[in-house]
C-alpha cells in the first residue's frame, strides 16, 4: 500500500517547503485541485523538477477535453493524472489514450458518483490504472467516509487498482488499510498535524503492518 | 440573449490579443477550464484587470472544496464561477454561499449529467443564477448537440436562467436562439473562424433578431 500526500491549499513555495520534510516518507505527492486552479500546472512542474524521482499526481479532475488537458499535465511532468468518473466515457477514454501515449497513468476519481457499483464496473472495464473512492471535502462534515465505498468497490472490480481519499486520518487509517487499497490519499491528516513527519511515519507503519 | 466568448486553448497574452478585436462585441468572456488548468486563476485576473467593465466567467468546473475554490475565483475578479452540476449538493451550495458573500454569480454546468431533468429541477430549487446545458467537447464528434437538452431544461426549470454551450456555430445558432437561452457560449465557433469579429457580429445579430 502506498501513501499519497495531497497538497491542496498551498502555493508552490509552501508546498516545496512542506515536502522537504516529507518527501522520503511518502510514496506519491499529489498537487491538489485547489493548487492547480490557483497556480496552474506549473505547480506540478515545479515539484517534479525539484524531485524528479518522485511520483507526482496532478489532480486536474478532468471533466472535458480529455486529450488536451491530460497531455498538458503529462507535458509538465505528471506521472498520474485524475479524470472524474462522472465525466463522459469518451473523455475518460481520451485521457487513457493520452496516458498510454506518454507512458503515464490515469486515476478516475469516483467523487459524487451516484450509481457507484455500476459506474465502477464500467470504468474497471476501461482498464484504467486506478479508481479512487473519494468522499468530497464538502460532505465530510456530515460524517461521511470513504470506507463503505472502499468495501463495495473491492467486491466488484478486477482490473484497476483502488485508491481511497477523503478525510483519512491516523485514527481511521487502520480500518481503511484492512481493506488493502493500493493507495491511501492523505491531506490534512498529515499536513494539518503538529508534527507532519511523525504522523506520516506512523501512517507508513500502519500500512506496512496491515500488509503483513 | 447574451453572447459568451469561451477562451480555451490560449495562454494569457494570446487571449488578450484575441480579446482586443472582440471585447466590444461579446457580452461575457469565459476563461476556459484548459486555460485555468494551465495558467491558474491569474489568467482570469489578467483579463479582468485589462477590462474591468467586462463580465468575466471563470470556468473552474468546481467539483469539491466549493467555498475555497469559488472564493479564490472571486478574489481574482471573476464575476461568474462555474460548478459542476454532478458535484455533491453541499459543494454546489457552498459555491452559492461564496457567490452571495462576494455579490457575484454561479453557473452550474450540466455537462455529463445522466438524470438530466431530475438534476435540473433540484438545482433550480437552489436558486443558482444559471444552469448551463453543455455537450462535452469529447462527444461533439458523435454529432451530439445541446439543443435537445436546451428544450428539455426549459420545460422544467423556473428560477435559474439557462445558458447553452458545446460546439455552437453560426450555422446552428438560429435554432438555439429560438429557444431563448439567457446566454449562448461560443468558443471555436468564433475563435476558430477566419474573421472572428465578423462572425461574432453576425452572431449578435442572430441573437437580436431571435429576441424580437
Amino acid at each position: 500500500m502506498k501513501l499519497q500526500l495531497a497538497l491542496d491549499v498551498y502555493d508552490t513555495p509552501q508546498a516545496l517547503s512542506l515536502l522537504k520534510g516529507l518527501v522520503d516518507v511518502v510514496d506519491i505527492v499529489e498537487i491538489g485541485t485547489p493548487m492547480i486552479i490557483r497556480e496552474g500546472l506549473r505547480a506540478v512542474g515545479a515539484v517534479k523538477e525539484a524531485y524528479p524521482e518522485l511520483t507526482v499526481l496532478a489532480d486536474a479532475k478532468i471533466m472535458d477535453g480529455g486529450t488536451f488537458e491530460a497531455e498538458c499535465a503529462f507535458e509538465v511532468g505528471a506521472d498520474i493524472v485524475t479524470v472524474l468518473a462522472v465525466a463522459e466515457d469518451a473523455t475518460i477514454r481520451n485521457v487513457a489514450v493520452a496516458a498510454d501515449k506518454f507512458g503515464r497513468r490515469v486515476m478516475a476519481d469516483m467523487i459524487a458518483v451516484r450509481d457507484f457499483e455500476e459506474r465502477a464496473i464500467i470504468l474497471d472495464g476501461f482498464g484504467l490504472d486506478y479508481l479512487c473512492v473519494h468522499t468530497a471535502f464538502d460532505v465530510q462534515a456530515t460524517g461521511s467516509s470513504p470506507l463503505d465505498g472502499l468495501r463495495r468497490i473491492k467486491r466488484v472490480i478486477h482490473r484497476s487498482e483502488v485508491a481511497v481519499a477523503g478525510g483519512v486520518r491516523l485514527e481511521t487509517l487502520r480500518e481503511i488499510a484492512a481493506q488493502q487499497p493500493a493507495i491511501v490519499v492523505v491531506g490534512m491528516g498529515i499536513t494539518g498535524q503538529e508534527d507532519p513527519r511523525a504522523v506520516a511515519e506512523q501512517m507508513k507503519m500502519v500500512l506496512k503492518e496491515a500488509k503483513a
